[in-house]
């Protein structure tokens, strides 16, 4: 699979011959599918759809793949996004003082569980910095408080900009973003340490161990303006007793955190996810 | 393991010499002890056990086990039941229109993965006298509206003390019962059809539906005067995902609840469950 | 979802342009496309797909789909199956003793978890003729021993064909068939209570429990001439402890193989799944 | 729950009074039990229980814990271990080529997820050694082949004993140890990258492939002289479909495999697992 391909990711109104018209365009120019999905939500009355064709014998250039699949798209009032698999995304991460999500999501890159190049850390405190270094990765530290906080957006989103940064993934940095900040930048995942929507806002292990649960969760989702209540990408769980203490959970929580964490980053550096509404469509 | 045993289920505040004190008690009458859990909450300073021995061989008559721990469990301040194995407790199943639940709890009794006699069920609907006919167990009809809730309560009451009932199953029963109720029969287990804390209250699939999420669950719990905040025994969950439309999410919760909602009665019924504040401890 | 529709399954060497085609096939006759999936085995060089829609608005007749598709099928080499979701199909059940994954089957078909007619239930025990009348269905009591197995199973045949059967679901039915049996009647689902391919044969529970493993598992696959070796279509797993003698296993286990079983004639009987040597695709 | 404790891990045949018996032991000198576990197996007539109790206030010094237990212990015929849980073990991880098990112990030691020092890194190839300076761990390549496999366990004999290793963890070193290798360091904990007996010897995840399954799995196990036959500590599962490639399960299974090798050492540190038979009792 490692010869570049092209994605189309699709939502448009449902109507007949949806699958025809955009196979048949793939068709027309010779490309190869190798990955086609297709979700309608029937009360939404939307079809969803992703395709993926590969690049070599596709006669169209790449430049104009775009513009030619616009000519088809607009008719059909369709949103859509061309993604090449050859186009490396570019990661910041984003971190407080908990270096399990980053050791975790370097190693994965390192692995080449995913694509992706993380050319930058930030964080709103110095901890992290050796961890950084070790992998020969630029640190940026950027205390946040009250008063500050409108300024220090703005070194991050400069930040964001100076190093070409595609997707923000907050691997554990414990500060809301302001709704402006997320309206400039809007490709923001975070993980959540609870199985939301139980548990919102700070300290879920906490009150975890306070209701008595018997299972916790961890949920990756987009960062919306709303607080823990951006599209859901990926959510797990794991057993815990009344043996378990707020420090147990938090252990066990750290793996769940790692894998949901690592499954959501690679579903969209993959192109597998599709958003509408406040929901997913993460295609497998 | 088909002998009788006791079982003495313990919490008290934590000192030195619970466990000799209390194995000592067993030993000196000769029993032999087949199960002994401990747990100690170490925020509340409170020690909780689970002990069982075969009354085989116990030299202490059944009725003076009660009042000869009584007397070491006093200066303890311990809070303790006495179980016996043979004594086979009596439980009312309440429904509304589902049977999944009724049918499993059934099938489950007569296969004897739990030991107990269902004499009596009870709904706010017609529709499943003919299940009970079916096993022959007798069915009451109860209609419940805004204006009669009181009395038809009071009707549900006799019928419990009538039956000489034990435990109530709220086996997908879609109506609150009133806080006086509770205090008059507490022992009320209920199946939410939701991973609570997340989506309290009614409708709990819809609500999960609209928020997108990843993993639905089910949860079984003591029923107290706060709607859905029980102590929970027991939780289970199953994923989904944007296939599944809500009526997806019912048939895949309906497994869910019937296997959640059977291993707490089941745990209950072994004399496994020791709840203290709004947390329980179900010893394996 | 309520109005008809025709599915295909289709397998074939992989080449360019074979999504294209089907849709057009589709589209050409004014189809509505309400589900389609594929899949390419890539080591095979093998192109597998799903492709369910609407018949509401179809131009071809019924009985014209079949011999149109096939023209389009034969210069692909395709091996291709045609369903239509109003043909409900007939089921016999076949059980031994136990009737945990009968009553749940029987269960699900009234609840109309899935289409389906089970108007026989088959044994080599006389045990569940009770079950039988209880849900008004056919009970053929036909025992085998080693010196009777041949004519028995001419009788079997007899009475599926007689019934007009489908498919035959192996509840738990100890029994192993022969060879010739299943070439004669090749649609038959099995599940076997273990994680296949751990402890093949009999009593899987007991060498589970024997090897002291931490997680026990049913299977439902397709039965072929090799024992418990055909395509498997679900498993799933319980995490069971040392605490777990044989017995509890057994009684874990049946929720396992009620749920793992119903689930593979769910997705058997709703034209999702798809063989090809011996795996299978579920489209989901 | 910082103070140091001192725990008992007992085996014996099953009588009366045992839990009292040691109970008492304990409580004679002051100690405030703060764990304590038993299970019996009834087939093998087995007493077996895990003990755990403060030092603080313990009146015994620790040097005499051992012979005074012991003579309580002779004439129960009971075999047993005295652990302290401040004294420090001491690992060794051996590996080949793959380091996702290896960064993981690594990072879980470092957060002190468990106790314990890793001074040794041991391979049968070079390629690992970056990580361990990074760490500063000492690493040692020691080739194995055919012709130098005696010679060459000896050196491995001789670092294990020159480092004082309690504990040889092997994290994917994909090298059979020889029966006079575990006779004379028998403490061992592999991580076999299969759900275990599925799948015995090489290349589990070609043949897990090959065979179709729905889920694959990992097993922490203690090595003895039968290959992948030893005593299982944990394992654990993850779903797979048709959409997985060999390369896909090899990658989900190592995040399998990190995590239960993980806790199978965390709980063999914790001192909670006891072996009888070929099995084990992990005492959670």
């Amino acid at each position: 699979m490692t010869t570049p391909t092209a994605t189309l990711l699709i939502s448009c109104p449902d109507r007949r011959g949806l699958v025809a018209k955009i196979a048949n365009f793939i068709h027309t120019y010779g490309g190869n599918i190798i990955h086609a999905d297709q979700h309608t939500d029937f009360a939404a009355q939307l079809f969803l759809t992703r395709i993926e064709w590969q690049l070599e014998g596709f006669h169209l250039p790449r430049d104009l793949i775009a513009p030619a699949f616009n000519a088809i798209a607009q008719p059909l009032e369709a949103k859509w996004e061309l993604h090449f698999s050859d186009t490396v995304k570019r990661i910041a991460i984003w971190v407080s003082k908990q270096d399990h999500c980053l050791f975790d999501l370097i190693w994965r890159q390192r692995a080449k569980e995913f694509t992706a190049e993380i050319p930058l850390i930030l964080s709103n405190h110095p901890n992290l910095k050796g961890v950084a270094e070790q992998f020969g990765i630029d640190y940026h530290y950027i205390p946040i408080n009250k008063d500050n906080k409108q300024e220090q957006e703005a070194k991050q989103l400069e930040l964001l900009h100076q190093y070409q940064i595609d997707l923000v993934v907050l691997a554990k940095y414990m500060q809301i973003l302001s709704q402006e900040f997320i309206v400039r930048f809007p490709h923001i995942i975070n993980i959540h340490h609870s199985f939301l929507p139980a548990f919102v806002g700070a300290n879920p292990y906490h009150k975890a161990f306070e209701r008595g649960v018997k299972i916790i969760g961890a949920t990756a989702h987009y960062v919306t303006a709303d607080l823990d209540a951006g599209p859901i990408i990926e959510q797990d769980v794991v057993r815990v007793s009344h043996r378990d203490e707020v420090e147990d959970l938090i252990r066990k929580g750290k793996d769940l955190e790692r894998i949901v964490l690592a499954r959501a980053v690679r579903s969209h550096l993959g192109n597998r996810v599709l958003v509408y509404g406040n929901r997913t469509v993460v295609f497998e």
